[in-house]
């Protein structure tokens, strides 16, 4: 008999647990997740979650049979239901790693490399400080590593989450700026800087345990791995990816070449000792910023990964814990504290240095304080390793989450407008005029400033004037029955808008003909050039829906009016995390 | 210490191997898949290959060691690959399952009931006559189970595989068309009644000895599932498909929806001990036909499995067995011979009752005969349980491919023309005429049909006359400088197609006004009206691509028009077996 589906290896009783734990992880993940999106928030809080539920924190405790049952302590079922974790954690650092783009970090340069440095080394400056002095009330496994507990406590602490900032800066409408650039790259260096020492770590705790190896050959060969695979590595998969891609099925073929490679490199840095998915993710960064890589294979690796695997990986972070019996509030404040102020602290200082704005230098600050899954990924190794022990774990783990929950509000906070907004956000009851008597453009339009002006304590004539002017110059009628007369008004602080529906329409002069039934009087402040354009992109993506045009124009009070508009606000589109 | 990821469960060299492993099926399986491919054979007999190199019959003799190493017989090692693998061929059950359209099935009615009714009976009393009288010869894996070795015997010969057969069906563009549609649904109510009956033989030799229930039991509790699910989950599926679409994050919402009910069927039968991938089957059967699944969603799962999951179970089939030492070639040529007499005569049976004509009933049973996949999973499925000895195991290997590589040209030859033949096949050196000297559309048209006349031994006047005739009622440029002179020869027995090229061109009155390059003079039989229409088509699709036009008009020789031509052919489309 060889091992493959052999008769007898897995019992029918072991296959039937391993896929009911598998189905009830990945199911009850993927409800908590979408609450947590619904709540927006990132969808790595209700994984974790579901795990803490299914896990010893909430199942064991309430039902300790379901629990052994579903999760027995040890046996076939339970290898194999690691064995299929510990590659998805894999796959999942691949994903990570694919979302690299090494040249944007060089093209960013000086500010990059400022930023990330001071951002990784404060913090882990302040981390390796408390991590000697005290490793015992922080929570180390033993006390045989103090050296590595501390490092690891340094790069615990100043690690960022890629895959959440990125999420952020797009929620945010920031990814393409310039900041964006800044913050992305940095967080890109940051864990890369991260990762290696990471991988120093697991090599100075496990190098003599594994192989033999004496440690500084484990450090030697993953320095020679990681810089062979970015320069030659890279530049041979770059090369080999457009063959790949000719003359194999696509995207399947490319999808195979992909998770070879990536399996390959995490069987060459597991048997180091520094874990498989240090592999995974350096394959990732190798392959991940080729043009060969098509848009279509990275989706469906990335929809594969993000939705299966990962749940399944952060599922199996709270099933593997009791959050409770292990929740440490002194311990939770501390790591929160050190990480929070020294990864700030570090990060806004190289942005100054660099000659940013004091605003802007703490966006950066922030937007790096995001530790999210990856934080959460580095303590689960620790913790594996024996390095830590569970209280650190769930401190890390609760850390990691606030920090991703707090950097989003904490950039719109110090940015101020620049904060996608929707359409809901600038109006209110009073905003909405239905149905105002007004059969000519020219009437409605003064109609619609004589309410403006009671909002803006402004002059309505003069708001009435400078529109219709602008009016003239370009009629702003727009297909589909909307209109949307706008002008800039000096004396005014923040932008208004007012809408007017009209049951038989009036003639803007629209492309398509069709008098407009939904007007939109935008006017905003001349110092504030961006926002007037934001007004007329969110007015016309709003009413893109077919619906939701039609019940804004059969709205018979504001309150319906504004209803309509949320059948259209769509759930957030990504996903990742 | 809690199971998952916990320190200890799965050593540094334990994950190492299992990396190493995977990497080496999807690697190699996916080298030998693609070659398979470019060689017009499903891919799923590079995929065995891979597992047969991999494994003892190859590795195992030249590299004992190397090949233990890779795959252990015994450990956390093997369990964890094992696990991977039955959740790959779980998966692989599921996507197979989507595919099954039950509309279909009731659609074709009483024809598809006739074939897979006498498709089914007929190899299956065969089999069964056989594996009652001579299982020892057979290879049964033990005497105690003689009516579920028969049984299996019977069902192992008369299953189809429906994803070859679909596969083939588009290669021969007759997958929409009423034979192809008779086929298909003939084959899936096949392949359902095959998998029931599989599942009762299993119910047969395990009912007792996994949870203690009474056959019986067993199979009435398989019964009430598949009913069930097909029934009231079927529709509840369908009603819950249309919310999860809407209110979770797409496709990531659908695709773990679909792999969570995948699970927990496929641990519903396992814990019948009918195994998991009957469950898994089922469930795709219920979900498949919603019309709220999405082609991309559908497309996303089907890509990752059909190129992850696919490629690491048939590879384990042939990791998993020894093909020379169990290759036994009177056994392989009794199976192969029954399953091809039986399946095939019952299924020409089937449809000459049902009234089609004899060249398409020997179509239907050639089509119907193709086992592929299926035949190799069930094969396993017995091996696994006991039921069968390896030497059988190989032999029903041999036959299901053997059957897959023979259906696609049986069909061909017994349809004759309707293969989707590329221009490439209708042209030789001599049909090709470089540059002309032609000056007017009526002289070249003559010069090309003299070439015909040539070829052909018709008279080349009475080409040109009818051509010209044709020509003045429709002109026949088209857009790009092409044109396609043509017309219906009494006396000519096959299409003939005579290319001329022009460097500057002659008028064909195109409707963009350009003068044609590469002008086709078709001829056809009157009695193959549908010939003329696909080679315009063909024709069209061809010189669709501009770089296949430009390098077409610009060859100095035969030889380089040909080469052009194979510039635009795309390598086969479709991939998944």
């Amino acid at each position: 008999m060889y091992p493959i589906l052999a008769a007898g290896t897995l019992e029918v009783q072991e296959i039937t647990v391993l896929l009911l734990a598998l189905a009830a992880m990945l199911g009850l993940a993927r409800i908590l997740g979408e609450l947590a999106r619904s709540l927006r928030q990132p969808a790595v809080l209700g994984e974790i979650l579901a795990g803490v539920i299914l896990g010893p924190t909430v199942l064991g405790n309430l039902a300790p049979d379901a629990f052994l049952y579903l999760f027995p302590q040890e046996g076939a079922a339970a290898i194999a239901l690691e064995g299929v974790v510990v590659i998805s954690a894999t796959m999942l650092l691949l994903v990570v790693g694919l979302e690299v783009d090494l040249e944007t970090v060089w093209r960013q340069g000086k500010s990059t490399v400022a930023v990330s440095a001071l951002g990784v080394a404060i913090p882990m400056a302040m981390g390796m400080t408390i991590g000697l002095s005290a490793p015992q009330w922080l929570g180390a496994g033993s006390s045989e590593h103090g050296v590595a507990f501390a490092i690891f406590i340094g790069i615990a602490l100043s690690i960022t989450a890629l895959p959440v900032i990125a999420k952020i800066l797009m929620d945010l409408n920031l990814a393409k700026s310039d900041l964006g650039a800044l913050i992305i790259s940095s967080a890109m260096l940051n864990d890369l800087i991260g990762w290696i020492g990471f991988a120093v770590v697991l090599a100075l705790i496990t190098g003599e345990g594994t192989g033999g190896m004496p440690v500084w050959l484990v450090i030697l060969l993953t320095i020679i791995f990681l810089l062979s695979m970015l320069t030659l590595g890279r530049s041979l998969l770059h090369r080999t990816l457009p063959y790949v891609q000719a003359h194999w099925s696509w995207p399947g073929g490319v999808m195979s070449f992909v998770m070879f490679i990536a399996m390959l490199c995490a069987a060459a840095t597991e048997s180091l000792g520094v874990h498989s998915i240090f592999g995974a993710f350096v394959a990732g960064v190798a392959i991940g910023d080729s043009t060969h890589l098509t848009e279509r294979t990275r989706d469906t690796i990335n929809q594969f990964i993000s939705n299966i695997a990962a749940p399944l990986f952060f599922a199996s972070i709270g099933i593997g814990i009791n959050f409770v019996d292990n929740f440490n509030l002194p311990l939770v404040i501390v790591v929160l504290l050190i990480a929070l102020t020294g990864k700030i602290a570090g990060c806004v200082l190289g942005a100054k240095l660099t000659g940013m704005s004091t605003r802007e230098s703490w966006a950066v600050g922030f937007g790096m304080a995001a530790q999210g899954a990856v934080g959460i990924i580095l303590g689960e190794l620790a913790r594996e390793a024996g390095l830590i022990n569970d209280e650190l774990m769930v401190a890390i783990v609760v850390m990691a989450l606030t920090t991703s929950l707090l950097a989003g509000p904490l950039i719109q906070k110090v940015l101020g407008s620049t904060t996608q907004k929707r359409l809901q956000d600038y109006l209110g009851d009073k905003y909405i005029v239905i149905e105002p008597e007004a059969a000519t453009r020219d009437d409605l339009i003064g109609l619609l400033a004589q309410r403006a002006a009671e909002i803006t304590d402004l002059d309505a004539t003069n708001i009435k004037r400078l529109t219709l002017d602008r009016e003239r110059v370009l009629p702003t009628g727009l297909p589909n029955g909307l209109a949307v007369p706008h002008a800039r008004i000096d004396a005014l602080k923040k932008p208004c808008v007012i809408v007017g529906t009209s049951r038989w329409g009036i003639d803007f002069n629209a492309a398509d003909g069709r008098p407009a039934q939904l007007i939109f009087l935008i006017l905003t402040p001349p110092d504030q050039p961006e926002e007037q354009i934001q007004l007329l992109g969110l007015i016309a993506s709003t009413f893109n829906s077919a619906v939701v045009r039609q019940r804004a124009m059969a709205a018979k009070t504001s309150t319906e009016f504004l209803a309509a508009l949320n059948v259209g606000s769509a759930t957030p589109a990504d996903d990742k995390e």
